[in-house]
């Protein structure tokens, strides 16, 4: 998916949330584990009960592959269910990938061509050629971990490293790589005062922002900082809409929960 | 499997040979693609015919992953055949995962539980609590990127953060988490030289060595500065192994070429 059609789908649904789709079968609703395949049931269920909520669906692979092949197969079923009913929904494979040149194609591979996402999640350790590989297919995005959500973020991200922290070298970094225009980067919600100074040094790649929710930032904080001309935002909650209820009405609850962050985000959007 | 195990195997075997299983159909003996399962039909001659010379075996997850479900399960077959017909052999999930905590014990359970891998390779940009998860099985062992074999590594790896280099930060800053002593690390063979500091952080760690062969690594170099008193390495070879021939006799090749290998090893620990 082209970046502008992302932004066009934003204005058009005053949304810019991505739902993150991390199904653990110990926390769906219990009538669903009958179902010959859990996981594709209940993440159809949340898609067709919040697509027009959500801009974006991101699976993150590790859910998947806790399940073995039954958790692999359910991955596809889900991004073809995706690609086929909502073709304008723009869709990631968190997947934290990233590994030598030939090798990192054959994950571009993968997440791309295998499974048709539009994007997935690649961690910097590695550097430039392990990361330019998944940047070499058009209309596909490559999401490089910049400022994570969690606590080991301070661990080695924050370092000060030839006078200035590590996630901002790679950030400066990365935007020399071939074809950075394709790049967009993950940016905790949890710190959100940093987002001023990674605007400066990005002004308009995308950011996937998680941990809005469960792990306690705050949207309306994320949004003073990180908007851009283009919005350049994707909030991503996952365990707060997939699991508001473990009845019936699930998916219900989900759209509940969708919608009042979707009013939010038009709010914001409105007065930006 | 405990670590003592996989150093009585060493010394049994006289090897300290690793196989990286990383499969491509372009470049496996055409006469296997007849076959109902060409990639784990491949895998199996490979192993049947050079597990006596070898002590692990490495199959990198992005070589499966591209090829979607079918590789998921040929992955699987492989995991199942080593455990069940070769259960001294080290096996490692070469798969450079990490998230945050609950997330990592997911993959966690993918590679250690849903299949029975000794070890998973894992990234260390997330920091503490994204690697903690790997180390909480018994006899498993997280194999975290140090030092990795790609001209990348020089982008972030080798940069000077607090004083020292950003792979040396991760090396000591790993030592202080919990059980710390199922660590190990992978240092790319194509950088013998820093070998000898990194042996003063971590002196009785194992270390995975990728890079000998087709990416011009030296086995000697590597051992003059690695050996320890318990051995402490484990050398991967793939490309230079796998394909050695793409014949009716690749397996043989193959094996000719892990002799050679091995005969080399058994010469330098002698000398040791």
């Amino acid at each position: 998916m082209k970046e502008q059609d992302l932004v066009a789908q934003i204005r058009k649904k005053q949304s810019f949330l991505c739902i993150g789709l991390d199904v653990d079968l110990e926390k769906i609703p219990p009538h669903l584990l009958q179902k010959e395949d859990p996981i594709f049931s209940f993440n159809k269920a949340i898609i067709d009960a919040t697509h027009d909520l959500a801009v974006a669906y991101k699976p993150n692979t590790a859910f998947y592959e806790a399940y073995g092949l039954k958790g692999w197969r359910a991955l596809e079923k889900t991004i073809n269910y995706l690609n086929t009913n909502h073709p304008n929904i723009f869709t990631i494979a968190d997947a934290k990938r990233g590994d030598i040149g030939n090798t990192s194609t054959r994950y571009a591979k993968a997440f791309y061509e295998t499974m048709a996402f539009d994007s997935i999640t690649v961690a910097p350790y590695m550097g430039k050629d392990s990361v330019e590989p998944f940047l070499e297919f058009e209309d596909k995005h490559a999401i490089l971990l910049a400022l994570t959500s969690n606590h080991g973020a301070y661990d080695f991200q924050t370092k000060q490293v030839e006078g200035t922290q590590l996630y901002k070298e790679v950030l400066k970094t990365s935007t020399t790589w071939k074809n950075a225009d394709r790049l967009m980067y993950v940016v905790g919600a949890t710190k959100a005062e940093y987002l001023k100074e990674i605007r400066h040094i990005i002004p308009n790649n995308f950011l996937l922002v998680p941990g809005v929710g469960a792990q306690g930032g705050s949207l309306k904080e994320v949004c003073t900082y990180g908007l851009n001309d283009h919005v350049g935002l994707l909030i991503n909650s996952s365990r707060g809409i997939l699991y508001a209820s473990n009845g019936e009405d699930f998916a219900e609850a989900a759209r509940t929960k969708a919608e009042a962050l979707q009013q939010e985000m038009k709010d914001i959007l409105s007065k930006a």
